[in-house]
């Protein structure tokens, strides 16, 4: 799969550019496989960084506003916005401190974020939102009403300038280091789901559902 | 363990005020168990959100530029920042789609990041860095060299203006919801290291070490 793109000056990879890639489908990978983003703004010039959960429809972001009070003030024309996702995956541990390293696939992605208004895309963002952290969730719980809609915002986020930065595999030590007399490799990191926790109050027979209880980020 | 602190207007808690944490030692802690953040800036009107890793010195963070490079060519005088740093605990699932939500933790500090220049400063600050992400592995590695800590890059930034945010525990539905027939619980999530891949070209004897065979951020 790929999708090459051609990132803009703001885009490119500037430091270990040989980490940037510029591959629309890559870069949708990363973002599948993450649910929660940084969204960053300014107000009154001071940047704000604020975690939040996010989906992806085709070419577009979906972010959950809940915690972007601050940033939905100034929101009437759309923000300036950067959304940023992070999937970190090992600590390398090189022989010199200066080689050490992480292993991460991360996303970044610069637009203008506007907030939805109409009714029926919101509810269909949310839908895409909740099925894209769990999916199968969705057609099992009660669906928002108008009150609760009303009171959710999503924002919408055309996936255009965007960059990806990748790095994997293993150590990489300058030659004269490989005789340094220390352990050196990665250690792994993943984001593990434990067993499920039941709510006090189930009514009887509710059986924990599969993406509950199998709940992964891989596909 | 508490160190209350009073909020700035740009620090508290605005939406879910509840979930706001104004108390130092708390927000040390979350700082503590993370290693990476996301920094924020704006550079030409654009905010910028790039993740990088961080550690603390008392009352001040020290951030590695490496992926900064953006903002480093505006840090002469310093450059406000945020810096935000979360950890995911838990997906909670309730009954209603509108009250789903998750279990995390979260710092925003803001402030004005300046680069580290004295070279005995800059190597403390890369000591107490690695030290923050692995413990122990300083002592076993080749120390930086001169070259080496020049092209490294540390920013200093003071925890003055902060804030923490924390939602914890179980789904909390509304009191008619209860009624409704689904699985409701918390699915917990956590960051879990991997049994550790040893480099190619390791020297013969060398063990894997404890950092290493059980790497963990609790204390």
């Amino acid at each position: 799969m790929s999708d090459a793109y051609t990132p803009t000056s703001r885009t490119r990879v500037v430091r270990e550019p040989q980490r940037g890639v510029y591959d629309r489908a890559a870069a949708y990978a990363i973002l599948d496989e993450a649910f929660i983003c940084h969204v960053g703004f300014t107000a009154d010039g001071q940047p704000y960084v604020i975690p939040t959960s996010f989906g992806r429809n085709g070419d577009q972001l979906y972010i959950h506003g809940s915690a972007a009070s601050r940033m939905l003030r100034n929101l009437d024309k759309g923000i300036p916005v950067c959304v940023t996702v992070t999937l970190l995956d090992g600590l390398v541990m090189a022989r010199s401190i200066f080689n050490h390293s992480m292993n991460y696939r991360s996303v970044v992605v610069l637009g203008t974020a506007t907030l939805i208004s109409d009714p029926a895309e919101k509810l269909e963002a949310l839908r895409i939102l909740s099925e894209h952290i769990i999916r199968g969730r969705w057609d099992d719980v009660r669906q928002p009403n108008e009150k609760e809609l009303k009171a959710t915002s999503i924002l919408r986020l055309p996936i255009t300038e965007f960059s990806a930065k990748v790095r994997e595999g293993d150590v990489i030590d300058d030659e004269e280091d490989y005789s340094f007399p220390t352990w050196a490799g990665v250690v792994p990191l993943t984001m593990t789901a434990g067993e499920p926790i039941p709510d006090a109050r189930l009514l009887p027979g509710q059986e924990v559902p599969w993406y509950a209880a199998h709940y992964t980020r891989k596909r």
